[in-house]
């Protein structure tokens, strides 16, 4: 893939609107879009909000971002169950998708100033139905290759049925915004010499060794990509 | 605390309404309340969902529990500053509050197939702003302690000022639903010899070594609960 030739669309700053932008905290917003898809590249799950009988539900789910995707400023891609009830309602309805990573937990000498180091992107938009069948294999395996890059390639097609029994929803990563906050805790400065400790705690996400399924047919070894997906 | 006493609440089964009952995967619903209670004593980050202008808007917040708060069945505590958006429109409005924990990537042999292994819990529920400081205060340090057992006990008290400045919103625990996956892949049994490897990846979240603030007054050791909450 030619990384250059997209990088007008990927260096191109956030255009927050009204709904995405960010009111509090606004020393805490990424600005640049290359930072909003290289963090949503690498994010595992999301939270997805859709309104339902006037009232919100979020749940986590799978996703994938593609920026060379047809919409607009790229694709964020979410799928489910064609029986999911929160997807049967989305068709063209708005739908926010937040994507969290915690990166660490912020003592402070006051209660007040306690926080957490994180990075978060909101991306809110009208649903579109994926009905094409070719896009919806693509992006299946873009949600696939996410999850474990590389992977997708290695499967077997997916059947006429299983495309059928799946609901992909894009979204256009048009309306985006990011936040982060990392480091130390900002205390008052009459609390530092209070006595009380302060500092932060890195929090990670590792990927542990794989667990080869009991039903493994013999003779088959962990594959390279899931191996490559290991972290710790 | 007593918690034999506690034990008839905690123990009580979930009771989901229309709005929490699980509509897909009903074999993943995990349905004693003591397990959604311990899931939900166990995670740092909730997503909030709240409908804004007929739109949903998702964010990620820091929360709390308390089995034994005022609301039915216990009580769920959000907390952000008094000019924050969300927060602004959410007393007496219906918020969905998702707290998710990532347990593993599940690489079947199928794309169709693959999967995640999580916990995740939902609460939706009326908004109570909380307007009594002396509750105002004990939500905060829930919140304190959710993220680090046992340190608002060894903080200086909030100042009025502080507890003016900050917003606490309470939800019942009430209507809530859990679900969880675990395991390895779930595959066809036809696609069990085609040479592909089905497994799981694990996923853990590690909290690191503390990082002591740069502006540390000197002579202040890391203090036990802060060395306690290290994992790895």
């Amino acid at each position: 893939m030619d990384t250059a030739a997209r990088s007008p669309r990927t260096s191109s700053p956030l255009e927050p609107s009204r709904r995405t932008t960010v009111g509090r905290g606004r020393n805490r917003v990424v600005g640049e879009r290359a930072a909003l898809m290289d963090f949503l590249a690498h994010g595992l799950i999301a939270h997805v909000g859709v309104v339902v009988d006037t009232q919100p539900v979020v749940l986590p789910v799978a996703y994938a971002v593609d920026a060379d995707g047809p919409d607009r400023d790229g694709t964020l891609y979410l799928h489910g169950s064609v029986a999911a009830r929160w997807l049967r309602a989305t068709p063209e309805t708005t739908l926010c998708v937040t994507v969290t990573e915690l990166d660490g937990l912020v003592a402070a000498r006051s209660g007040f100033h306690h926080s957490m180091n994180y990075r978060s992107a909101v991306v809110i938009g009208s649903a579109r139905l994926v009905e094409d069948t070719a896009e919806r294999g693509r992006a299946l395996d873009l949600i696939i290759d996410q999850m474990i890059p590389g992977r997708a390639a290695t499967l077997r097609p997916h059947t006429r049925k299983e495309l059928a029994a799946t609901m992909v929803i894009a979204l256009p990563l048009h309306e985006a915004s990011m936040k982060a906050r990392s480091g130390g805790p900002v205390d008052e400065p009459e609390d530092l010499d209070s006595g009380a400790w302060g500092g932060h705690l890195p929090v990670t996400r590792v990927i542990g060794a794989p667990v080869t399924a009991a039903d493994q047919a013999a003779g088959v070894a962990v594959p390279a990509d899931v191996v490559a997906r290991v972290t710790g």
